[in-house]
């Protein structure tokens, strides 16, 4: 227990950071007694939060410049898997930290990748995200075309559940969808917004997106729709 | 072993037939010494093969006609479920002889569900290979992406395979993706044509896909890129 | 003034038609004392009603076979050009009977093309709805996004009205569309149908058409939404 | 004739500016011996340039305060309508200045609209590339789909000039595209980022674009595909 971030970075080695948006990461690296502020030579400071690719990388190169050593890890998975330790670890930058802050890793996530530059973490994540919102609404549309041609969508989930697109995600949001219930487990906004950057990152780096750009467009409509802080799968209502 | 279709039908209590195509499906059926001529009262025929909406309801109005009962059957899985003997059985039609048939289903399948009337079984196959489509499609925009972007995609398919939607689609085909193999379990033209066929029941029940029609275009592109004839995973080829 | 199609068919050197749909167009054709009894060697008749490929090649087929000549003519325009004369006559079919037919064509139309063979006619048809409905989408997407930017939309009608995409159909809807206007001057599940068709072309001669595709999911959305009997122009209710 | 632009603002009652891009527009206002060093108080600065709104909001904010009057005037229109005078003029910003403008506007353009807040006129802007872009892609996939169905394209191109969709850019675009030529008008990656900045615009406000977002993707493609430089119409290579 410290007074302040500065003081935590003074007295730790590995000093480890999850907070809400890059406002807050970047006022409790620069602010008056930062993280900066108590840094030193060799210690290591490790972002947990998911930041913009600029936030991050203007906290890496400040943190070096102080001596200091920069990982950032984001983190794959919401509330039940974080209080489960099952959350996935994308780390990138400082090898040697990432190497120091492993067994740490090991207990907050069931696995911890290091994926490279600062950057590669955050980018990963977005991946994974955009990945996911493909199937998600894969998966509304073809409930919602079960539905319209009278078919029973709680067998259609069961046979969903025996192939080979069988996955988590279906077996723990499918339920709900049918039920109309969409409790939140990661706000629909909040997915829109990754949409949004992994197909920037598409258009930066060339490469096309049709599926993930016409996602998106349901997804904004959705947010348009008011549901943006509902779940995720709440882009469920305006598919059916 | 029986030297016809008509023996067949005339000697067993329920006759099996998985077929290549509908024009087999219609002359085993109506062909001289086919299945309507040994049908007699109260037997049964399973047709197991993957036909259109319009050759099932044909078969089951003779079947009926000739005092038979119908159930179509079509499977969902490839040549590997078929050998183990773990694929899904999505039958619709006479429920008195889906009951008789279960013992059956259960030897060659892992998952046998009774769907309602003739069509339910081929529908929920064109809904499930619809939602397939978007997930194969979304996964190849990702590593795709994540390839463009400098991100190891090997180690991208380790963290998709540990977060929530882990699928052993994408553990089968992710590594034969990433290596530029396609070798043929479900070949593409196939595929495109059953994402046709869920866009136009969407059409007719009044349901929008703007998921499923986009995807839809990618494979065609794919179709006439020269890739028909290899597996549906060959899409990869023409979204990096 | 004749008393049946026969009688019409029979008296004149060529016989116009244009019906309601295929069904009419098959009745008046091959009904009793239809076109097909009257119609003697050389004789022509020409069909002016948008009917299917199907119908255009049995009835084609059929006229041939009774030794008359055949041509598909499908209009493109609407109530108003039809009144003034300037409708777009899409002729396939006999070419003799094209040229002759062609003074009555122009007090008809104020454009006539032939088009080659039977089914041409039609396609072409498909084709110009296709681009109008691209046009239209991207019009109904341009003014909302304007309105919802702050912008005075009939500033911006102005503009488009002044520069290289200026064209009637904007001069003519846009004012409608600003004022939730929609008169129903060709109906919208019309256009969809059009629509849904040439993707299906598409389909067949492997042409992907991702922007056609996006644009019929979003008109579908509207004939779900309750607007399939309203002018074309009302899919801008679900895009605001 | 002066020597810099401090010495032209200070000897003109409005100074009209059109940069290459935002970088320039900046070096020219903020540069030493530039726009501030010079303008007085009520003197006019005109900047026709296409920058983005941080730029033209920075540049307006830093005149204003120096005690001119600033005003964004974006041109639509490329290489032949500024050599014949019938550039279209989106002016947003001071509107004294707009009205003491409006003469020499009148001389460079055909149409001159005043739209508001600075800010507008750049907005207006990528709306109308945006239709642009709709229209143009739609026009493209027509012609393929023509092509593919063996329709003679020249007379598909004879048949939409007389119909309701007629306009310019067909009319000018569609014979160079048939005969596979694309000399540069306006370059195609410029169109793309217009698209992009249109679809960005729509996220702010809260307006899903499916057709848009769906037409992003293919210009992308025929980025990455190395039609960057070539015209906007190249656009065709990656359809047909």
């Amino acid at each position: 227990m410290a007074g302040s971030p500065m003081e935590t970075t003074a007295s730790c080695d590995i000093t480890f950071a999850m907070l809400a948006d890059p406002e807050a990461a970047r006022e409790v690296c620069f602010g008056k007694e930062g993280v900066l502020a108590g840094i030193g030579r060799g210690r290591g400071y490790i972002d947990m939060s998911t930041v913009d690719d600029e936030t991050s990388r203007v906290i890496a190169a400040s943190v070096a410049k102080a001596g200091g050593r920069f990982l950032e890890a984001p983190v794959s998975g919401t509330k039940k898997p974080a209080e489960d330790g099952s959350l996935i670890i994308l780390a990138a930058g400082d090898h040697s930290l990432y190497e120091e802050a492993t067994p740490a890793f090991e207990k907050m996530g069931k696995k911890t990748a290091y994926l490279g530059d600062v950057g590669q973490g955050a980018r990963t994540k977005l991946i994974i995200n955009m990945i996911m919102c493909g199937m998600l609404t894969a998966f509304c549309e073809g409930l919602a075309l079960g539905r319209k041609s009278g078919i029973d969508c709680h067998q259609l989930l069961e046979i969903l559940a025996s192939g080979s697109i069988a996955n988590p995600m279906f077996a723990g949001k499918g339920p709900m969808l049918l039920k109309g219930e969409f409790p939140t487990s990661f706000p629909l906004k909040h997915m829109q917004k990754d949409l949004r950057l992994a197909i920037k990152l598409g258009d930066e780096v060339g490469q096309p997106l049709p599926c993930a750009a016409t996602n998106n467009e349901t997804f904004k409509r959705a947010r348009s729709a008011g549901y943006a802080d509902e779940d995720v799968s709440a882009v469920f209502k305006v598919i059916t």
